[in-house]
């Protein structure tokens, strides 16, 4: 499987701590290794992600940047390929599987409007639908895709507990 | 294309706007005919949705009840299959093509814990991935594999604008 980074574009304060919540719990549950949040540093983000890595494991990582345009450059230079979502972006089931052949992906998502140089640096700029809905369900679709349905059945190394699937109730199995 | 609504559970207040709008939009967006919301009256996520379907397209509807119960029984009586997104479901790629068969859909997301009873009378309780990370993510990831993508050649009638997708930059066309 490729490695995935996610770039978090324009958090601000307390108000987006859930949305950027969610983002980084679909970064990793979706198979990133990473997420890069451009923006104001915020310890609750990292604290809720702390708390998810150790109950539930793997090794995924949150850090603030100030501004993208240093670590864009940076990943670039590391040979990540830059997939900024944009509702304006050609569509994503023309290029995912192209894209899902890259080893190293950077997903960029913004919230609000996105300055100009973000689509310029960007390998691609792709569409989840051209219509106004949600980072979040870009985010998640993108990465569904991109990796073919494959992270679906990620394992986490060093987890506490593990969910068992069921189709009625629930099944937790501690592993420590 | 099945016909599918969207029921999202316990929605609170304000401070729940902002993902309540995500789940909508993205309802929206990805074909559903309407989101159900079972909680308190939010006169700001109706409003969201309303001037996105005026600007966009098409006829979604947002509909808020007091509780659960009656609701799920009827849209049952009317012949939906109650498909419930939960972490501790049976995984989505192992059904979603035999979900994606039926011709009524409805799609239940919570936020917070969820009452057994939602478990017993769906369907289907059905996860996206077995990690903690997001309704909005498990809606649209849910509706994309059911539809097969066909959601994202969507044409919305009545919108007053299209998006032109594109590789670089934005187009967008006037339609009225």
């Amino acid at each position: 499987m490729s490695e995935i980074i996610v770039f978090r574009y324009g958090h601000r304060d307390v108000r987006d701590y859930r949305v950027t919540s969610h983002c980084a719990l679909v970064s990793r549950a979706f198979g990133a290794t990473s997420i890069i949040i451009c923006g104001n540093k915020d310890e609750k983000v990292t604290n809720t992600l702390k708390g998810v890595t150790k109950r539930w494991g793997g090794k995924f990582k949150v850090k603030f940047v100030k501004t993208w345009e240093k670590e864009l450059a940076n990943l670039k230079k590391k040979g990540f390929v830059l997939v900024h979502l944009t509702m304006y972006g050609e569509m994503i089931q023309n290029v995912d599987k192209k894209i899902g052949k890259n080893d190293k992906i950077c997903i960029i998502i913004g919230s609000r409007k996105v300055e100009s140089g973000i689509y310029e640096i960007s390998d691609y700029n792709v569409s989840v639908t051209n219509q106004p809905h949600s980072e979040i369900a870009a985010l998640s679709v993108c990465l569904d895709r991109i990796q073919n349905g494959n992270e679906l059945k990620l394992e986490f190394s060093g987890a506490e507990r593990k969910i068992i699937p069921k189709k009625q109730g629930k099944e937790v199995i501690p592993l420590k």
